[in-house]
């Protein structure tokens, strides 16, 4: 994600009040490098920092303290006017001068937040990061507030945040919070959409929405409604309207509160001339799945399916030989219908997997429960081989450099995916067993089904699987070849993209700078030392085998067993079954 | 264009000093709305507003003068390390403390550049724009800069501007062409890109260019070569490599030095599987139009020409029943060549109309002749008639209200167009008609020929066309329903594409805000007024001739002749010849 410049920007500032050690400097600092992550323009003002330069005249006197917070607060004042959001980390120990503070920026026009940042003197005492207490206790400091001068507790401050108690991301997040609820920041910063009705309400909407056209969607778009409602598509509230579908068909971008996201994929609700004939006059619509009323589509608008320049604007491709191109094509639609979705409930599927569909809100919560520092996902709707498994292992290795918990998201693909693929219950069955045998480390790894259809879009696909996972909180992804993975219908002896596009095409995404793209690399097995390693330029033909997908699925088909090094057996048996449940029931 | 920022922005200062009057601040103040239009961010501190704000508390004693340089440099200093080109307009009289600022910049690792803005006192104290220098004389101001308090002259400053004696814009760009000579922000803001070989190299490099591979190319690439040449696809240096290509395909922008630029039509070298294999271990080829060598491709690469893909992703069709696809579809080409375009010399067609073929540098140089201080374009493959005029005329009475000068390119595409659209030189004649008749007036209107061929793209077209004339300075785009002008091949009772979506998608095109969008009027005969008028909700049918671009056509060939107050007859009279020489030629 990533922000634009408004025309007439407005800043603020957030001034944070406090004793020394009272983690001011820490909250602000956070709080800034969170904003920068989305492009959203702040700066950190720190009295500590300030005295060495602007403020470099100035002492400890009550006098001099008056003129140190006038400056600083002259200093945000322009940083506010430029859009910035200031973040003011100065003890500033009197009322009256911070009063003045916020006076100087009413007078300007501009928002003024004052964060008491409260911790007991006591545990500020014992961090004493810069040992200025023992200095000030011995006397080698005079006027230190809270010791020798005084500190004036804020009687009503904009926010309060007890950073004793709570750990600093809690802290920033209060600050963050703050900022979207004064809608300074898109709530889309903090928040995946949320689009599921509360539980008091839904009964009462289902009765009241009895009045309103009834529109039958398929299970595709069921998994779409699920998408929109989870908020993987965030900022998408909704099926696309024709504005939302034209900057993603051209663009691959949605734009929302001047925040631009990536949206490559279009998630559009196609319907047919009888339906768009029943909407006519209403501006809600109930979708029903089956008997099943599911959710409210409000402000809805109705306009034409284009759906061969939809097609080639999302697949570079027209050829109805393409699984999703010709479900799309051949289908009995032809208008689509947008606007703001309000499910009844959460979609569940109830095929002993929905344990496993975690919202990317849960996930977010688990990954803060695991003390994650960094995460990255795997993409995937194939089975896990060892090759896989060695490219993780390298991966979180390397940012075991950088960070302390990095956690993998194992997230594979749990929508509509072509008939010919291994089915979700197989796949999940086989990942699991991984975990289970120790394969891959439970204690770092989430494993959550992505509920996302496939679309074999390839590097448009690819932009649409990277997006999807950062509003789950993930900051590396994975990216292989998996975009080229549909052969071209009109010569199947080629893939339908360049298997180069995919990651050539992510580095440059709009919305996905935030994303660390990491290369996928093979491996295989080598056939001497009976294990699997990546391929080098080096590589000779005689000592490796190489096991692809399709030459996998066929030794499963043919009952062959890989050597253990490929996969574990417990893992491999799972496929086995499967082709052999599969051939029996052919 | 839309200046991203960096992952490690530098910024710089620009210290402005001279008297008061001299216009420090007027050059600062022009010089930031000129990096903003870019998004470029820049800031303008002024010395007269600080002393209201954050230097409130000092007088004009040379001790606080000094402290007034010093705490302006230090918040240079805190907008240029957050990447902001800090405008500082400050009387700053000693050369001491200018070079303090300069010391404390330098000791930031930050770039300082002394500007002196040189105008006599006897030019300063004529302007007098706040009366001060009146009152120094009379004694009311006392330690006045050079009336009773010194100024000591810059002795070597990074930058001298006779402001005395140069204007306003002309002060600005060599600020500009500073930062530019600096490489504090991209040479697009200012020029065009210009790939014309100097004279004197022309020869020699002609000789030397004999060792390289030919390569022929069409009449259609000549016109592409002479678009990137004339710098009309800035930044752009020559026919797009693959990274390029894939980011237009799928983003419609080219970016380049942190700098978007929309760029939404491919311009690309298709070659042959011989021209391939003739420029094997060459990193440059010399391009021949029939006999003529007409430039050199530098580091070149060739990549495959994934053609249904470059059109499904360009035209949102890949029906060979459209005249472009099917030149890029028939074509038998297999692959693309990438690489710096450097022309021999400038592209001429010896048709009569060359001197209407200005470059984007040559139309600003004569829009700053003309005095414009807003540019507005009409883009046109058609005859012109009055109903285009009225919208002229409309468009100009409104921007009259806010500017001095506003004028008309009026830009009539030049290159390729299909058979049946009325040819170029028709079309120039019959808008030079227009203008020697008075119909529009020549003191406020460019005719120029827009060099590129058309490729019927529709609302991916239209971003292009709005774009080619950002480069030569346009601030207003009219934008018509132009963007549906070709028919759907596979149902020619449909428009292509709809009308409504080349406007829809010009607002949200990134690389396009600074770009002001001024939609299209219909506009038809008053039969009984006897005058064109725009079409209003309240239009009626028998009131009103809408004569449109097929039925003018139609009329023209049978001989017929519209009313006056359609077109002048004289105009009328070029289209009548035009058709009555094309049934002869049939």
């Amino acid at each position: 994600m990533s922000y634009l410049k408004p025309e007439n920007p407005t800043g603020c500032t957030i001034w944070l009040t406090g004793l020394s050690g009272s983690g001011k400097t820490t909250i602000a600092r956070n709080t800034k490098k969170f904003l920068e992550k989305f492009n959203i323009p702040a700066v950190h003002l720190d009295g500590d920092r300030l005295r060495q330069t602007l403020n470099s005249d100035l002492g400890f006197s009550k006098e001099d303290r008056r003129e140190n917070i006038r400056r600083v607060a002259a200093l945000a004042i322009m940083f506010a006017q430029e859009g910035y959001i200031s973040l003011v980390s100065l003890i500033s120990p009197y009322a009256e001068y911070r009063l003045a503070a916020r006076d100087a920026h009413e007078r300007a026009g501009l928002k003024f937040y004052e964060v008491y940042v409260n911790t007991p003197i006591e545990i500020c005492e014992i961090r004493d990061p810069k040992q200025l207490y023992r200095k000030a206790r011995s006397g080698d400091i005079p006027e230190f507030t809270g010791v020798s001068s005084p500190y004036e507790v804020p009687i009503c401050p904009d926010l309060l945040i007890e950073s004793g108690i709570y750990e600093i991301e809690e802290c920033c997040n209060k600050v963050l919070r703050l900022l979207v609820d004064q809608q300074i920041i898109p709530s889309s910063t903090l928040d995946p959409v949320d689009r599921h009705l509360p539980i008091t309400q839904k009964f009462d909407l289902i009765e009241a929405s009895k009045m309103l056209p009834k529109i039958q969607i398929d299970q595709l778009c069921l998994q779409w409604a699920q998408v929109i409602a989870e908020g993987w598509a965030t900022p998408l509230e909704g099926f696309m309207r024709e504005n939302e579908l034209l900057e993603c068909l051209h663009f691959k971008t949605l734009t929302a509160n001047n925040m631009v996201h990536s949206q490559s994929i279009p998630i559009v609700l196609p319907i047919t001339d009888a339906d768009k004939h029943k909407t006519r006059g209403f501006e809600s619509v109930v979708l029903h799945h089956g008997e099943k009323p599911v959710g409210l589509l409000t402000d809805i608008e109705v306009y034409e399916d284009r759906k061969k320049e939809r097609c080639a604007r999302t697949f570079g491709s027209v050829d109805v030989g393409h699984p999703t191109i010709k479900q799309i094509i051949e289908s009995n639609t032809q208008w689509l219908l947008g606007g703001k979705l309000q499910l009844f409930e959460r979609i569940e599927w109830n095929d002993g997997l929905d344990h496993y569909r975690l919202t990317p809100q849960k996930i977010r919560h688990q990954l803060i429960q695991m003390k994650a520092d960094v995460v990255f996902v795997f993409q995937l709707r194939n089975p896990l081989h060892n090759g896989h498994v060695l490219l993780i292992d390298e991966t979180y290795n390397k940012l075991k450099a950088t960070y302390s918990h990095p956690v993998l998201l194992l997230h594979p693909i749990g929508g509509w995916t072509k008939d010919d693929d291994v089915p979700l219950e197989v796949r999940i069955k086989q990942h699991q067993v991984l975990l289970d045998e120790g394969i891959l480390d439970k204690s770092r790894t989430i494993l959550a089904i992505f509920p996302s259809p496939m679309s074999y879009a390839g590097p448009t696909e690819v932009q649409w699987h990277a997006k999807g996972r950062i509003v789950a909180g993930v900051d590396c992804y994975i990216v292989g070849r998996d975009p080229a993975g549909v052969k071209d219908p009109s010569d199947p002896s080629r893939d339908l993209y360049d298997p180069t596009h995919g990651a050539k095409i992510l580095q440059m995404t709009p919305g996905l700078k935030c994303l660390k793209i990491i290369p996928f690399r093979v491996a295989a097995l080598n056939k001497k030392k009976n294990k699997m390693e990546f391929l080098g330029p080096d590589f000779n033909q005689v000592d490796y085998e190489l096991i692809s997908g399709s030459r996998m699925r066929q030794m499963a088909r043919e009952g062959q067993k890989p050597p253990e090094a490929f996969m574990h057996p417990k893992a491999w048996q799972v496929l086995a079954d499967y082709y052999e449940s599969y051939q029996t029931t052919k």
